[in-house]
């Protein structure tokens, strides 16, 4: 990809308001975003987070009165649902450190690497590693909006709902999750998105970076 | 991009273990890096993060040893900190309105939602409103390295320094900032980075998706 199509990508991305539900996403696209997400860095590999992809009708159609009502959980054809770990704990790290086993091989510094990490992460409150957590999930929702707008999927990034229903909803507490952010996928009703034809609104290079040379 | 070149630049990129101090990066894909990072979505457009683009080795040898002495932090060539608001004001968010009005033009219902987030994130714990701002800066964090992946930029992903000695070596508090993140950019040096020849190991798809169709 040459360096000026990369940035005309992210252009091309908005935050879509109107979605056409007669216009689903290609699942081998949707799977290239679910692939992004996969492959995003996390804090010591842990990948603490799990996504919910939902096609389901009736489910969206339960998330969307606890989200503000807003149309494109329905319109969408794929709702992606980023859920964070409520804790670490000995069990999910102990669950990393097999898998780098497993894939690497036995690797002494390793180990003692992941030690240290539980004997910080363990003691600390639940509400701490949640926090912790739900950061590593951002990384992969950066990820899956860079990735969707590579393929030209429209979405919709989304904080704007109530967790403890969409927990209550998808069953998230009792396997350990909580609802952190939704992306909608779908298509642009270029018609009817009164944010389309809006010019994207950005602060200046000057006000949000600054270099020290 | 075809789909497959997207997958196989995210599967390219690893968090780089040693640099090569001789070979900088170009600045212009820095300053695709740098777009990027302005290009990406936060909640209701607020943008609530700096980013500091330090190429000095002065300040970057003073940041190494509160980052676990990481060497990437003054062997790259461009080391990036992301840097969270403290805190949502009447004054930053109202600087939103303004420039939204200046480029869009007035309208009623978007001075309304602003009105409505100002009495919503006011009356918060400057805590939660930081905690708030610096997951924005994730989002933006993942858009730096899903572009310096695409431009073949090695980069580091760090949460691993004490933000409280960073804070206090660039002066961030004065100015109601928190450093939360660091990117070195730079180039690997292939024959001793110990991580480049290891398997990269993610979760399996089963273990990270769940679909509900």
């Amino acid at each position: 990809m040459s360096q000026s199509s990369l940035i005309e990508k992210l252009n091309w991305r908005y935050a879509t308001k109107k979605m056409d539900p007669s216009k689903p996403v290609p699942q081998e696209k949707v799977d290239q975003i679910v692939e992004a997400i996969r492959m995003a860095p996390t804090s010591s590999g842990v990948q603490p987070f799990e996504v919910f992809v939902i096609t389901n009708a009736d489910v969206r159609a339960k998330i969307r009165p606890v989200a503000w009502d807003q149309a494109q959980i329905t319109d969408c054809s794929h709702l992606l649902v980023f859920a964070a770990w409520d804790n670490y704990t000995a069990d999910r790290i102990d669950s990393v450190t097999k898998q780098l086993t497993d894939e690497r091989g036995e690797l002494p510094l390793m180990q003692d690497y992941y030690a240290k990490l539980k004997s910080n992460y363990l003691p600390r409150e639940a509400e701490v590693n949640y926090q912790h957590a739900a950061r590593q999930a951002y990384i992969a929702f950066g990820f899956a909006l860079a990735a969707a707008a590579e393929l030209e999927v429209d979405s919709t990034p989304m904080e704007g709902f109530d967790p403890a229903q969409v927990d209550e909803i998808l069953g998230l507490r009792e396997r350990g999750l909580r609802s952190v952010l939704l992306l909608p996928l779908g298509t642009r009703q270029a018609d009817a998105d009164w944010l389309l034809p809006m010019k994207k609104v950005r602060k200046s290079k000057d006000a949000l970076v600054t270099e020290i040379a």
